[in-house]
């Protein structure tokens, strides 16, 4: 069967069963080392697909070094450094590649990190290849698994404004902010704080959207969620786009990714607590039917999983 | 300039200068953990440059798998395990992905090691990168850098081994083993054996070809090299090649990248307790003069720098 019939989820369970290891499955893989775990992350990307034709090369620098650094957070780690492997036409211009590694240098270090290797190689595409390495004590790691019912379900920000700012170059608006697309900022402080207050239950970025991160999450948990949609966090940005298109902010926050939030679960009486730390947004709970239903209006629907998937979508 | 102009080991140099960090430049990035450093390196393949069509998809797991572990061989490392990023077409088949990873599993196995994790996206040619993990004590790391004029120049075994099989494709000759091309075996025994006698001076691989990595070896450490050339260890199938095609055998084994063997430095007198342990084949010496000489029937002359760069060369 094709690629583009199984679909990226499918194929990666596939992977999975091959590998037989359980270990497998979360944003980083995390490595036993005495009393901490070392996080490692490695994620590509590649000029076509994932990169708007506004970004700088110091903005896609910025960007692959963000969303590996991204998968450390999600972990509640502290970032080490990240790996570059560069692969580039040869007629590309110097100036490319050093402002590219500058981007890289300079959003690796604002989290701590340094760049601690790489390679270059010749392509017909810009492709960049991104590893994270981070470090958390074994007591904080946070993982994936471990959602239970009655928990709350959270994100630590606004969600949409990749979405957003994705509409806003596709459809060629102008005065939208479009930060949120093409300098993400890895949740590292936040997730930190969350591993540290050792009351998270389940955390993972929504990397691939709101919808598709919950489908994700219920899965590995055995869970279902219901999310009340008007607690959802919706950035100015959808509204903004949404207004002028006339498409639902609702709809851009929940089925575009790119926002690298983190999406947590936790135990309703810890979140006043965490909340004084974190600012986190409370969105609706954690479920033993496993259905993902949103509340709209007092109305109650089954929430579609509409993010992100690679090999069955098109941009 | 454009990258086909300065080549790749000059970009590198002023991605180097950009990033400010004195601690790069071995075959893997190195990270304090205690009383270990651990090991990381990162490398990608795409099918166009690196692959031959002779390659099946589980070759194309083993050997992104061993060129990455052949960066903790050279540091003396132990393996921990390997991510894979892959980037495919959505027109490919599950099967050969499957493969690739049964590739890559048996690979890390064979040396220890395990499938840590990775990701999948969607790209117009197939791209996979990999990332290796290992971990090596304080006192065994090998580095570059250390090499010292007297030292012995050896290598852990037989070179032209990738060259013979990629002239073998290139001019569509029978019967000539392609092992050493498409199914490299990283030296992780050998790397592991040389650090822990803690006499190996100076190390890495010869993933870019003999030439090329006596050349960084000698800049590295600002000495030269003079090597025996009837000493060089050339294959078998190098000499087979060689014959029917009307090349030297030794500039197969000098020029052509892809052994993955490890180059080493040593002092005189270790050498023949490093030999009960370790095949390794005596070549020539470090030498205070900064060239880089090959006898030849008891001549001297220069050896080129002709080993494999990105962005200036074309297969």
């Amino acid at each position: 069967m094709k690629l583009s019939d199984l679909g990226e989820r499918k194929i990666v369970d596939k992977i999975l069963s091959i590998i037989g290891d359980n270990h497998l499955g979360d944003d980083s893989a995390y490595i036993d080392v005495d009393d901490s775990y070392l996080l490692v992350s490695s994620d590509v990307i590649r000029k076509e697909t994932h990169l708007p034709n506004v970004m700088t090369p110091y903005d896609i620098g910025w960007f692959v070094t963000s969303i590996n650094l991204s998968d450390i957070a999600a972990m509640g780690g502290e970032v080490i450094g990240v790996l570059l492997s560069l692969s580039l036409p040869s007629d590309l211009d110097e100036d490319f590649v050093l402002s590219l590694i500058k981007g890289a240098k300079d959003c690796v270090g604002k989290y701590g990190g340094r760049i601690l290797g790489g390679d270059t190689k010749e392509h017909n595409e810009i492709t960049v290849s991104g590893t994270a390495i981070g470090r958390v004590s074994k007591e904080e790691i946070l993982f994936r698994k471990g959602a239970k019912p009655e928990d709350i379900v959270a994100v630590t920000g606004h969600l949409g404004k990749a979405g957003a700012g994705y509409l806003a170059i596709k459809n060629k608006l102008d005065g939208v902010e479009l930060r949120g697309l093409i300098r993400p900022e890895p949740r590292i402080r936040e997730g930190r704080e969350l591993a540290k207050s050792r009351c998270i239950s389940s955390c993972m970025d929504i990397s691939d959207g709101l919808s598709s991160s919950l489908y994700q999450l219920a899965k590995i948990n055995d869970v279902g969620f219901t999310i009340e949609r008007e607690k959802i966090p919706v950035s100015e940005e959808a509204f903004k786009v949404g207004e002028i298109l006339n498409i639902d902010p609702y709809s851009i926050a929940i089925d575009f990714g790119g926002d690298y939030e983190l999406l947590v679960t936790l135990s309703k009486d810890k979140f006043d607590e965490i909340k004084k730390k974190v600012k986190i947004y409370e969105m609706g709970k954690v479920t033993k039917e496993k259905e993902i239903s949103i509340i709209c209006h007092g109305k109650k629907r089954k929430l579609q999983d509409r993010g992100w998937e690679h090999f069955r979508q098109r941009l």
